[in-house]
């Protein structure tokens, strides 16, 4: 009989309880221990934001599994509130502390799993330790926040960082009844994960339910009143909140690793191979501490989440375990719902496109996600990216009340494969009425790029529109939408006249074929018909808005909104 | 300047005014003619069905565009109610009638575009011609049903046919509170479309609705009361119905292109190459009336769906205005809704793939399609099927209330791909528990294929179980769920035994090792473990069942029914 293997699992989160149990099933006779240094383990992490809004009531509902389970369905010892205070590599042996009773012993193993997570950064700002300020990782942390909000104690939030659980407590906290204001460092919402364009439409969701965005402004201090919070100090204003949410981003918990010597990577990362194995060929990792392969790029990238943690435990179950499976990289896929706005991202942002060296054609495209006709279509706006020289895609965002999450799946299965525009045009998604359109927004997406890559149309943002009307440029802002339309919604500005779309061929003499002329319309497919038109006709400069009114900032447009 | 070029287009559903309109934004000179031989062109066939349901309300939703409209924005003469009699390929010209006025001319052409959809199968047998028998094509169809069951004429419905319109019919007029019964002459509902697994489930779902199920029974005639239809008799009894819908499927409509001489092919479909063009390289087809090339295959399917029409017309236009495009083919992406069940379908079926060669290893897998704590998840059952050989992905289908076309898409893109269930298995799919599972049900359905081909585990379909257990056979039926969800529902069989997961360890003795045992649970996820611990603890032949309860029957399962 072989050698009874030891496996030790540090760390109880996703990637480690998905090793240990894996590994059970693949190793009948395994000696498996897992050290977790909180009570609990295997909890839903990323339901934490849902648990204090309320839509998940009940905190048991997120504890996945306890250790006494793990023991009786996994056969997997599981010692929790015990801190790992040491890895000795040439001893093959872990020290720890078991908290509760202060006793120091060690572990030896054969094999080791590092599976340690990442932290909330919290820079050491003044006020930082009054009560109320707290950052959201461990159900403990949700605790505390949900007594906060449930008493009476708290009404005005302050939101630090609106990443990914930044704009989720956005939500969790406004539908809770705070009055929240969130201060975000960088220009936008979900700053390097959406591109200006996306990012401004979702901001304007967020604002349109009375939620404070302060843009550009770094917390510089927080007050108190007595020890709990009272204000939040950026460095242009002061801003009120008795709770304060520091989500400004989390790092690699890699200590332990760094301190046994092991090879740290850039962003504080455990550095692993594909196998996942760490610089010591016993000891591998995974889950929130290491850092990924970016499918397109082939560089790594850190982007912590617990669908690719539970990947990784599954590698390295079979890796521990005298198999050899490779973990074949991300391609950087995120979404997030805030309020009625569905917001994902796959793949490189345009900007992140360009740096890396690609000449990239985009297309910004709005769309309803079914049929006009069938009840309850809702809009969905798609930033399509993609490389003009391979024709490949290389990144895909979108936002809007519609079912984004399902397009953006389809582009990170594509560019996964490395998929042309010319084969996304063509791809056979499924189709009826209650599902989607015939043509769905991402074939027309795939269309436009392909459009523009052979020079049959040219298009430019509403950004870069606005900054022409603003310049006051002498061109024509061509309204081809009905007059009931422009009279519901409409862009000030004086180079702007309409020629409804019907209308369009029958009284184009009375436009000045000479002139610039930027065509918009509701969604920018009419604007895009008439540019054709127009250009057919013989108008020498003619384009059109992508998404038009509908991508258009909400503040600058007058009358009804459009979103 | 360049000749103006004649382009007639035979046809006004979905191909032919998508290729009308993308013609003229390609060439703005050509003169471009569409011939439609009903008054309507440019309508949502797809969306009949419920206009019937009334979830449409309104008909004019459905008329995407006019002939005037066409005319206006897009510069195309359309004729509607205008028969095309002849192409007359030497003299590239087409004879033609105008219905409303008996008037005979001829259309001169250079490209020739012959759009000519698809017509509803109706055999000619006795009583077909009775009143308050139809198919579903036009909207005058609709208009005619839709007033029948709107007055008090109808109340039972007899549908013909359990395809795709046959089961939105069934979804539409059971709504409307009509007794609905279909008749189906093969042995499942969706034949050709689904395997027996995901078929089965649906069709418990359609008979939780009260509706009755006939398969296996050929309509040999329909009786009446005068001239009205009262009953459909079929070749094993006489069923009731007062409006029959007839959909036993469609048939390409290459009268026009056969009489011309054009080559066709085994559908009755019209030949055409990847450039859409047929026998005679100034004539192009596409749509309800050509085949599709199956990218998997490599072969001719007849799938005749609105979206590859529309796809097809963007390529024509390309072509017939001096561009070379292809269209790549398909993957036989399908999908419908049917009362609260989602139901979808890409690739090839097991039996299909089993006849093409491939040596296949299948999953079945059901998991709800957000975390369980998140309010609002659904279930979803999943069939993945992969070749061994390769490890490629050759086809996915699926069924129930929850989101299972998301997955069909993924699916259908990654098929498209060649994508093996290795890559399937570390998808980077979007992740956030409003939207999905931090492991989807596809990420599981992969790991079960993979384990199946490596012989981690096996497993046994629901099916097989049953005849096992019917059979009489000796071996350990092993329900590891707790005692109180087998309380709620069990199958009943001589061969079970009770023991929950979490006393396996401890209890395991009681079971005989010696004997072939087959476990089950609720999904399968708990008695997959379990025979993971079995086999680890010696059992010899121990097996799960895939799916387990949630996939078994619901007639076969006792107690509360679980889907």
């Amino acid at each position: 009989m072989a050698k009874q293997s030891k496996i030790v699992i540090i760390g109880g989160g996703a990637c480690g309880p998905k090793t240990a149990a894996r590994t059970r099933r693949l190793d009948a006779s395994a000696q498996i221990t897992m050290v977790q240094d909180e009570e609990l383990i295997s909890y839903a992490g990323c339901g934490l934001p849902y648990y204090i809004s309320d839509v998940v009531k009940s905190r048991n509902a997120l504890l996945v599994r306890d250790a006494a389970a793990f023991k009786k369905i996994s056969n997997v010892d599981v010692l929790t509130a015990t801190r790992v205070d040491r890895i000795d590599r040439s001893a093959h042996r872990i020290d720890v502390t078991s908290l509760a009773e202060g006793r120091q012993y060690s572990i030896d193993y054969d094999k080791l799993v590092i599976a340690t997570g990442a932290n909330p950064v919290v820079p050491p700002i003044k006020g930082i330790n009054l009560k109320g300020v707290h950052v959201l990782k461990r159900v403990p942390d949700a605790d505390e926040i949900r007594d906060l909000i449930s008493g009476s104690i708290s009404k005005k939030a302050v939101i630090v960082g609106a990443g990914l659980i930044g704009v989720e407590m956005v939500e969790a906290l406004s539908t809770r009844g705070l009055q929240v204001t969130v201060v975000e460092a960088l220009d936008r919402v979900l700053p390097g994960i959406l591109d200006e364009e996306i990012s401004d439409l979702l901001a304007d969701h967020i604002k349109s339910k009375d939620v404070v965005l302060k843009l550009g402004q770094k917390v510089a201090e927080f007050k108190g009143e007595g020890d709990r919070v009272s204000h939040a100090v950026t460095d242009k204003e002061t801003v009120e909140g008795d709770v304060i949410i520091f989500a400004i981003g989390v790092r690699p918990d890699s200590k332990l690793a760094k301190e046994a010597g092991l090879e740290i990577g850039p962003f504080g990362d455990i550095v692993v191979n594909e196998y996942l194995q760490t610089s010591d060929p016993d000891i591998y990792s995974g889950g929130d501490c290491v850092a990924n392969v970016s499918m397109i790029t082939g560089k790594k990238a850190f982007v912590p989440l617990g669908s690719t943690a539970n990947k990784h435990g599954h590698v390295i179950a079979a890796n521990i375990t005298g198999g050899r499976e490779k973990f074949a990289g991300i391609v950087s896929t995120a979404c997030v719902k805030v309020f009625d706005f569905n917001t994902g991202r796959v793949g490189l942002g345009e900007k992140q496109a360009l740096e890396a060296g690609f000449d990239t054609v985009t297309a910004l495209i709005p769309g309803p996600d079914k049929p006009m006709y069938y009840p309850g279509n809702k809009e969905i706006i798609i930033k399509l990216i993609a490389d003009r020289k391979t024709r490949r895609i290389l990144g895909g965002q979108g936002t809007g009340p519609g079912d984004v999450i399902k397009r953006i799946d389809v582009l990170a299965t594509a560019i996964t494969m490395g998929m042309t525009v010319d084969t996304l045009a063509d791809l056979d998604l499924a189709y009826a009425p209650p599902y989607n359109t015939a043509l769905d927004v991402l074939h027309h997406a795939a269309n436009l790029v392909r459009n523009k890559m052979e020079g049959r149309t040219e298009g430019i943002s509403p950004a870069a529109a606005k900054k022409k009307i603003a310049s006051g440029d002498d061109f024509t802002l061509l309204d081809v939408r009905s007059k009931y339309e422009s009279d519901q919604s409409w862009i000030e500005a004086s180079q702007s006249q309409l020629l409804p779309q019907h209308k369009l061929y029958e009284d184009m003499e009375k436009l000045d074929k000479s002139k610039e002329t930027v065509v918009l319309c509701q969604r920018g497919g009419r604007a895009y018909q008439a540019c054709c038109t127009l250009k057919g006709a013989g108008f020498k400069d003619a384009k059109f808005v992508e998404g038009s009114l509908t991508c258009w900032c909400a503040d600058d447009v007058c009358g009804e909104p459009l979103l």
